[in-house]
């Protein structure tokens, strides 16, 4: 088929599509107008609206995260991008795959700073691993392939591209092809030698895992590893997927407070890293350490997150024997329903761990509330767990929102905080006008309490009132239940724990949007 | 009085009292503890919680508009930087003061590149006319007097000061007190001389002002000038404040759309502009010329945004003899209240018109609805209003916190279109926290009307489904009673004229937050 005569951005969009990319996060202004016509006048992207911006970016990640492929954005100029960019933030450290489109002035308005005119380049560059900015129409298409194998280069990458009105607007008519991606590179002989040697010491030895380590087949063979020669797995802090549950290896989690890390970690002599780096401290508090491998414990890097993690563990279990071990699996929760009672971490985990449907996805931003619940839920039906992997807060509707577009056929659970849910609480906006099978379960417990855990963490047991006044969201209360009517969609409350049963048995029976407050 | 010992983080509270900011906006995390700390144990600076980072900055910048003075934020960290960062390139746009301090990791965490890290001063830059990165406790005065006086340098600029944890908690002792700060620049003489002989000519000219020149002593000399010379009196599309109403000299704006403001300017053989910049258009559309100036018309700049533009003013005026000439001034509102109808942009001017109570302040962030709301409230009784200067929309909500603050005596009446009002819609939680005396009109069109009709300008006449899913908002529609509940704020809703002004009359009778539905 030859194509027709285009602009730059029917260019754009065509390429977009013959490099696998077909869905299209938007939050659009004038300056992208032409590029929203070209997603009417070329076939195969799918346009979903955000009201912010950082929904947009969210969802991007959410959906690469469970697509395994990069969706584009489209943005509005530098405000626009920087509205998104702490949920890019998150997508990065998630390793995920990105490609932003932000609009730009036409390249011969900018020199009279009209103004919305920044920097969008210098604004893109923090967050960015890829930034080009299009030079004219006759470059879109190529533009657009570079920066779709920029995304999906290993281990996934976030790539801007900054299209010039005057570039989308122009008349074009290429289109380009995929190119090339380079692969993950393989693990080096010399740190699978020194894995094997480790394991074989006796000496206690964890394997620290993140990204592709974490889907289900790595973790059977690390679950092998682990069987043969009594090594732990274990987890990062946060990571951008875990494949769980009963039947699944089980890889637990670095805890996220310091003391606890500390104590979890002190008892092995050796880390083996896959795609891991050495365990660190969220942040720093006066008078801990920053740094949580304990003393005398010596780190074996296997696989950077650059490498082949997942062929890393293949080999070591082929290295060790360990190839048709059976790795030890978690247990399946007992079908015996919560007794009913008062709402708290344990019981609310109890109920999610209950009902979680079979290869249902948790986006989880519970944060405080939510500390333990990935442990607690170790049990439930086969899922895939998403945190949030750049600590930026507002991350969970919005990643919930893509991981639903990316799987319509598994239900989502977003486990969120309530402090944290209103940072893109648009999100749910999104949700209602696609019909996304997310059940946001909101844990209200009025405060953002992990500042007020975190003032003591850092040498302030008792704080005033105008601290106190900056970690509490009591006055005035939020009203979940008018958040769900304001975004059309059915909000549920549960103050105990034989509410909640109820109401997240009807809404996993049920499909489409969901909200339901618990208390806490 | 002897300064106590103190953390760095107390001789930054100490030294922004010292130097008159009092104010502190904020939505801080872990590592902001000890300066929410500070505000407890050094007394002197208010702080105000907002539940996202673009309600912080927008409210500061209100409060900057009105009080004519810097007031501190804090935001945690790169995201949360990034969050703020499209109302502080609003703020800038608004030539307002404004000082920003972001949290970072210890100096010795960083190395670690913990979840968290990126690269603050590098996402700073592209917002900012000043940043720095305090060394150390023992600096930390120093840098919060030196960004104080950044803020503070005419005609108001941007500071960001970023604060790593330990320069926070780590003891130093001493507070910083004011330092100079450069004063606006005098006109230069010659650009006098010619403003003088433009004005003498007899050929049709404009004085085209924004700033401080659109207050109400300069705009009464400006007044003076005109019925002297029969010169226009205009002011920029975007302006940071205007004082006008009855009684008060009126600058018209030049108006938003191309052909419009084509046409408006087109009469002009001479711009002089004081302030403000020679006229261009905000987006380049395809055809369209981005310069406003007309073919022929002269430029002559009087003042520059770093000049005294009301000294030059009033020296014109003194040149031209001009200084007890009395200028024309709008007539009162007449005394007649608005008939019953439907609702449509006419109307609801009329009826904000109407009602407008003395020396109350309108925060505009009205777009399509209001794209002549300006015109149509001239003669409303006297007042200021804010206009959204930098483009980024999500402006209104957090500006009418921010105006509320400074000025606790006057009501504040935010006209807000709806899709901008979702973008920053937390605000409204800070207003009822602080019971703000803010009434928001949202101006619900269930649109993002202005991209319907910027779909026209940019060549597009049909769009197409797709295209068309992205400007509208009615699928769901936002149930904006439910987004006053969510709240804790009164909503009222108004489908008729009559019912608009029976609203807003409860409203301005009231103190303290309201919202009121327009649906338009």
């Amino acid at each position: 088929m030859t194509p027709q005569p285009s602009t730059g951005a029917q260019s754009m969009v065509r390429t977009l599509v013959a490099c696998g990319v077909d869905v299209c996060f938007a939050n659009p202004g004038t300056s992208e107008m032409h590029f929203m016509d070209a997603l009417d006048t070329v076939p195969g992207v799918r346009g979903v609206l955000g009201l912010f911006e950082g929904v947009v970016t969210g969802a991007a990640d959410g959906y690469a995260r469970m697509a395994d492929r990069p969706a584009a954005t489209l943005l509005h100029l530098g405000p626009g991008l920087a509205n998104a960019a702490a949920n890019i933030h998150n997508a990065r450290r998630a390793r995920s795959p990105m490609v932003n489109i932000v609009g730009e002035h036409a390249s011969s308005h900018l020199q009279h700073d009209a103004p919305l005119t920044s920097d969008i380049a210098g604004i893109a560059r923090p967050f960015s691993d890829w930034v080009h900015t299009v030079a004219g129409a006759g470059t879109a298409a190529a533009d657009t392939a570079r920066a779709v194998r920029a995304a999906r280069s290993a281990p996934g990458q976030i790539a801007t591209l900054i299209l010039p009105a005057d570039a989308a607007w122009s008349a074009a008519g290429d289109v380009a092809g995929p190119l090339d991606v380079p692969a993950l590179a393989p693990a080096d002989d010399a740190a699978l030698r020194q894995a094997v040697a480790v394991l074989r010491s006796g000496e206690p030895t964890a394997i620290v895992m993140t990204g592709l380590a974490l889907r289900e087949a790595p973790l059977q063979v690390a679950g092998r590893i682990a069987a043969a020669t009594g090594a732990q797995l274990l987890a990062q802090t946060s990571n951008g997927r875990v494949a769980r549950g009963a039947g699944r290896v089980e890889a637990r989690r670095i805890p996220y407070a310091v003391d606890a890390a500390l104590a979890f970690l002190a008892p092995f002599r050796h880390l083996i890293l896959v795609g891991a780096k050495a365990p660190v401290a969220f942040f720093a508090y006066p008078g801990k350490p920053s740094v949580l491998t304990p003393r005398g414990c010596s780190i074996h890097q296997l696989a950077t997150a650059e490498q082949d993690g997942p062929a890393a563990l293949q080999a070591l279990a082929d290295a060790l024997d360990a190839s048709h071990v059976q790795p030890v699996l978690p247990p399946a929760w007992p079908d015996d329903p919560a007794a009913d009672g008062p709402l708290n971490p344990a019981t609310i985990a109890a109920v999610v761990a209950e009902l979680l449907p079979d290869n249902s996805i948790v986006a989880d931003e519970s944060v405080t509330t939510g500390r333990d619940f990935f442990r607690l839920t170790r049990s439930a039906r086969p899922h895939d767990w998403l945190q949030v992997t750049g600590g930026a807060i507002g991350c969970g509707i919005p990643l919930a929102c893509g991981a639903a577009i990316a799987c319509p056929d598994r239900k989502v659970i977003n486990l969120e905080a309530d402090g944290s849910a209103m940072y893109t609480v648009q999100g749910l906006w999104t949700q209602a006008r696609e019909n996304l099978d997310v059940v946001t379960v909101v844990l209200n417990n009025r405060a953002y309490a992990t500042l007020a855990k975190e003032m003591e963490n850092v040498g302030i047991p008792r704080p005033g009132p105008k601290a106190l006044a900056m970690i509490e969201l009591q006055r005035p209360a939020i009203d979940w239940m008018a958040v769900a009517r304001t975004f059309g969609i059915p909000g549920l409350r549960a103050t105990t724990v034989a509410e909640f049963r109820r109401h997240l048995q009807a809404a996993v029976r049920e499909r489409g949007p969901m909200l339901i407050e618990v208390q806490c």
